[in-house]
């Protein structure tokens, strides 16, 4: 790019990404009509009766997992609406997506839409020396991203040192939210990471230092020397959504992509095996994903698949092969207006584990 | 399927995968040929080249990334070659290839060829009874697998409690294998953790808890209550790698699959930033994937766009389009009979990593 | 399958596909909303944008392609609404959505919804016992299908022996529906082949004998014998619609699917130009598709690609990346309800043809 | 790019794309390897296998499908040795491999390999200046391509004029390059067309106007005005290659990429018993494609599917999930060097057409 068309770092971060909200539209006679279709239509549909029948559901416990990048993309607040309408009782995901993006954004940050150009990479020289970070069409302001950085040790440096689950230190930076939140960045946007701290949903991230928090851990570790520090006990977030497993039996996935939420969230019902308790297979599945089958890899996995391996039951699973910022507006969109949420409390699943003892 | 059709576990479970020797045929004047073609040839030809490269440039140290199913599907011993010919420095791996499917073979274990009619996943459920998991055309005996979730433990409660990394963690493993594997189980396969132990190659899971390990590791914490315990910090994973990047600041990824690892192992480059070390970024980049751009998602996302994130350099980077046990035999196949490993002594991290404070 | 739980034809054949109608759900408040996102809503509501602007632009001829199975997916009385709505000028399609599925719905077929186990592939025998076609999860009746056949064989009985573009056949075609669908097969649904020969838009299959049409062509010019038959020309296709292009300028591709479709309607511009005729390239161009773009092939290239060959202006192109039953009515449904059509009387090309010399 | 940087053509069009030759490195020893792992090298190892039978069965027909930019990704020779070592019997391609790509090679031209930073479309517009024509990563001279087209349109004006199939136009255009090639463009490079003039092994182009060739035959019907014109009849392509169905009921389909020719190439199975003949399903049929099967389209299907339609047999049939660069050098090399193809005559088609009642 010539010096005379060059953009300012300003022009660049210009317009940014707004979420999209499906409180506003029914969607329930366009996904009505797309049952009775073929293809990604009908299974969209059909993977959207099936999480209004978990909701319908009383004994089910709903567990969101997500992984690619869909705070970014716009997603935020279809999950937040699922987190303040008891629509979910646990998430568990990437680190980018609850951090780098809603935690981020939490602290009054945001997204920003790239221009069509920039998809192609030719650009990315300009967009390192601007400190701009990418995410195919979306800009982040990386300077912006450092503070998400640094807040995240701040955090570390106040809790006493021992290991924590993710769960524990996710609800650590709701707490954050809550009260520092509005007060030093201005007008905060609602956030996951805020609304699932106040709704008692518990938030798992199980590789936890994948992300912007994992270097505010390497920060605060680094500072710590050889004195007594916080550590991220991986192996302790699998007990404690195995507990949960055990404790409510009957449980749905909502899964937006695959990697390790989708496989972690699954495999509970084998560690509660493991502990000797006999649970059920996941009783409902669905899955909003662009990953082949073909590679073998688990993202793309059927939840047939799964279900050789005792994790997911049969009858109600639906994959659903879309890009997650067309299907999850229309899947949830749907399930809000049906309205079945009204009647559920909410599992309030962090009070639960409140009650599993602290050191796992 | 009708009872009078049904097959035995024993019928189902017996024709093992093996594992493709790239030291047996000279792919060479293939991948050459390739490089003057178009497309995924064309990419897989220069892809070579670059390994080649980093092999070839004394100060580079090489990091392999693994995601999806590689070793279940017969890349295991590509894997070792390149581990006990010093052709690769570290491993960063989901916890399903380093223990489910590597370890478990070590302990003498095996993955089966499932007949094509079991892909479609109309039969699991009788695979559900017979305790046999499938990975898309690929069986595993799960009562084995138990035995793998089982070893864990008993490694975990030998160790004294503390937090520790993965790579510490699979470090013990690596020692289980070295001295009980032949005793007790029966000719032991070679295997990429027994490989990495002896050649001081370390292993780093960041999502470690997200495999059979982690249900051992479940086990092991319930089995202590109230008393110390082992646990995984992945603080300390991401701390141990951005110190072998700070210590050694030429660096080259090799990567099957994205995900966690991906992301994991460009991001020290931020890390050691955050640190307050200017760290060059990785100088290579070579990644096999069949993941798409088009979701946003970091998995299929370009190696340009990292650059704009400032993890990657672009000179010399290529991504491969294709399953990758199409490519990753060609690619490494190309690199171990080019011999450059040959003058090349290996880094040895594991030694430089027991100089880092042990806790962190 | 055991026999006792063999179902039957008609059990099979019950829940019949039902096409989605646009015109009853206004989505434009969902379409804007994904303007602000990131990834393929973004994408999609640019694209629904282009559309509405190919529309307002009084000198621009739309020109529908349609490649994948989409009429019988549900996606049928879309097409229809373009037609009778003055919202596509030309239809470039693969035999299959044109006389396979929309001619064969506009005899009073119809196509059926499978479950989902049939899309496995397993019980493709009984499928075959039953003389049942499969679709991945829609079922078509293959005798009826048979019928569709015979009928393109009347037609061509019925006419004048000589060469006739694949426009010429299939407006008998519609001819026939005008004349005898009704009469012949009860209660007729609308189709795209009646609609078009209603409201003049010619439509065109450039590779006309790859369908239903082929059987009955082979059938007829098999019982010709040496006498003189009816032939299809797939020049004289390609003559006329550079005609339209030569004489009407203005251009743009509202793309569903790529293949064979894609090619024909973007190479109008380069032919024009052999003709000695200047023509622009297409103004506006937008594909729905899930093709890749990295083999190279012409279903997923990008349209940017298709600047450098002079076929594709680049100002208003855009590539949505989704399956087309989720983005088809989105798109298309956004512009209906824009309602620029309104202002629009339509290019009724079919006449302009009619100028164009018999023999090309 | 700035004026400073910006290439020349000539320097854009200086590394030709080299076509890769199966005969020099024997790969099966590799391909067995690949036959006991998993996923796509199994798959591929299995097509390549079934290829071999089909070649040892001297009763089977052996028909080659072409979709996709193959000759111009360097799979041209591959193509070539299977027309000269008899182990293709007809050819079913898309008119861009046939005309613009293979003839254009035997017209003396050639591809050539461009840069990685032009695979993302940003220079488009310097492309288009230069008359350079891009297929992903690939360049070709558009001055060249028109001679190309007018070649075609030479070879049509030369015909008496009667509707051709597109099989009679291209062994034309063999019999052009036969007396033509050398004498006008210099050393002339071996090509498809012209080994399949030479072998009697007939080429099908079932879109024929939708190519280089399309452009040869406007101009020529534009030129001939009210006068008898050549016309290219699809329906003839499909009788024939239905004719050779049934006097050759033992057939076997190779298939690259899907579109037109995969289908095209499957229905004729059908198209013999819409004649009365009821001809078996096609024994054996392999392809090697990326296309996803989760939209319905073709080019994706499983052949379990085509089963369904009564077009494929389900004991020898594979996919292979591959770009084709990589696979079909690994695949057909294998059949190559086994060599059951030595004793096979090659089943001439071409003569058996000309036994077919000329007017169809």
């Amino acid at each position: 790019m010539s010096d005379a068309k060059r953009p300012t770092k300003q022009e660049l971060l210009s317009r940014r990404v707004e979420h999209i909200d499906i409180k506003r539209d029914d969607v329930r006679p366009l996904v009505r009509q797309m049952s009775r279709m073929a293809f990604s239509a009908r299974d969209l549909a059909r993977a959207a009766d099936i999480y209004d029948r978990m909701l319908a559901d009383r004994e089910c416990g709903v567990i969101l997992c997500l992984a690619g990048s869909l705070i970014s993309a716009g997603l935020k607040q279809v999950f937040v609406d699922l987190v303040r309408n008891n629509m979910v009782d646990a998430i568990v995901s990437t680190g980018a997506n609850i951090v780098d993006q809603d935690f981020f954004e939490g602290l009054g940050y945001g997204h920003y839409m790239a221009d069509e150009r920039y998809k192609g990479g030719l650009d990315d020289d300009l967009l390192r020396d601007l400190r701009i970070d990418r995410i195919y069409d979306t800009f982040i302001d990386e300077d912006e991203l450092r503070v998400c950085d640094d807040t995240t040790k701040i955090i570390a440096d106040e809790l006493s040192p021992r290991p924590y689950s993710s769960r524990e230190f996710i609800r650590e930076m709701g707490a954050y939210l809550k009260q520092h939140g509005l007060k030093e960045h201005g007008k905060t946007p609602d956030s996951i990471v805020l609304a699932a701290y106040e709704c008692d949903v518990p938030i798992f991230c199980p590789a936890f230092s994948d992300c912007s928090a994992g270097f505010g851990l390497v920060a605060h570790q680094h500072g710590r020397g050889d004195q007594p520090k916080v550590s991220i006990d991986s192996a302790k977030d699998f007990y404690e959504l195995t507990q949960l497993k055990i404790k409510n039996p009957t449980t749905g996935l909502l899964m937006v992509g695959g990697g390790v939420p989708k496989n972690f969230a699954q495999d509970i019902v084998v560690s509660a095996e493991i502990l000797g308790v006999d649970a059920p297979m996941h009783k409902y599945a669905i899955q909003v994903t662009v990953a082949d089958t073909r590679d073998g890899a688990l993202s793309g996995s059927t939840l047939k698949e799964a279900s050789s391996w005792g994790k997911v039951d049969t009858v109600f699973e639906q994959m659903v092969y879309s890009e997650a910022t067309l299907a999850v507006p229309l899947m949830c969109g749907y399930a809000y207006h049906q309205g079945a949420w009204k009647q559920r409390p909410g599992m309030k699943w962090t009070k639960l584990l409140d009650e599993v003892p602290a050191s796992a």
